[in-house]
């Protein structure tokens, strides 16, 4: 396995793959197949089998996968057989709800840091975490050596505060503010932007 | 250009591109080339062509493309030449955001309808509009001819749901419960779940 060699729309498949065995493992199911697996997902049985050989023989001919070996597989390989520290920064609508779903912890992620440049929120509290000043962000988030941080601030915002998250050592960002961002290319972004989502569909009606 | 020969991961790409266009033009600028669009989404720049081509002949050699040609184009292609009306079900943290979010509009979707199932929510505003109760809602999406919906409903409920939303004639559902949906062939749905796609970027941390 060389993570240099394995293109980047297959890794983007296997959180897919993680959510859909989760899913089977919570409903009891021990084992599945590639073609199971595949109307799960909507992903053709051949392309699993391929993207997960990627990473060595998971699989046996005839028998299939045991769910819970590939589930810590691909945790592994994902490294999310671990909890990540994460940064929300933009305490505003979204913010919040990022702040209080619950559905982060079991997949690897923790939001242990949120920040907001309005003076008016620095102190509240979001759950158990109080806003705090988006002017020690950088500081903060250095000390803490948090590399994940979610952006959830105005479009007009969002270069300048990711300038500073990269300043600050991150090296991931999710970026829910709908403008590309520019950041080195060791700063992984991906984009969470609704009406895109709604745009590829509009497509086919 | 044919709908039905189009593969889906190309028509994906076009709201991307959409996005960037519209950036383009809201700073002015009034052409631009696939190595410029290009570095703006981090695709290829003989992707972009490709896939922009699948359409008919939008730019010139040498000239590039007219943006704001582009940008009508794509509109068209991906039907946002228009607005669509869109109903939310689940008035929770996601659905609060949701229904305030400015960046719907002038990307070719208004919210025109929310439901929630907790009594406690119903009759209160968001915005201009009242949450309904979710028991009115395929009688509701019905006569207003809505085919879009947006499901911020705990995954425990989302299968229940969209089963009612396409009863309701839906055909297009943005789902953000972290569970895959099972519909019809010809209702489209797409994912947001942020630990999908912060689990795709751990992997090069």
């Amino acid at each position: 396995m060389n993570a240099e060699k394995i293109p980047d729309i297959i890794i983007g498949r296997l959180p897919i793959y993680l959510r859909a065995l989760q899913r089977m493992a919570d409903k009891g199911m021990k084992t599945t197949s590639s073609q199971e697996l595949g109307e799960h997902v909507g992903i053709s049985a051949a392309q699993i089998r391929k993207d997960i050989s990627q990473f060595g023989e998971f699989g046996k001919q005839g028998t299939g996968y045991s769910i819970s070996y590939l589930l810590d597989k691909l945790r592994e390989i994902l490294k999310v057989d671990r909890i990540w520290d994460v940064a929300l920064v933009g305490a505003g609508d979204m913010g919040h709800a990022l702040a209080r779903y619950q559905g982060f912890v079991n997949r690897g992620f923790c939001i242990v840091l949120i920040f907001d440049n309005d003076k008016a929120k620095v102190g509240e509290k979001i759950g158990n975490f109080v806003i705090e000043d988006t002017s020690t962000m950088i500081e903060r988030i250095k000390e803490a050596g948090i590399k994940i941080a979610m952006l959830t601030v105005p479009a007009s915002a969002a270069q300048e505060v990711a300038d500073k998250l990269v300043q600050a050592g991150v090296k991931a960002i999710l970026n829910y503010a709908p403008i590309s961002l520019n950041v080195p290319g060791s700063v992984k972004v991906q984009h969470i932007d609704p009406a895109t989502h709604l745009q590829r569909m509009t497509y086919y009606l």
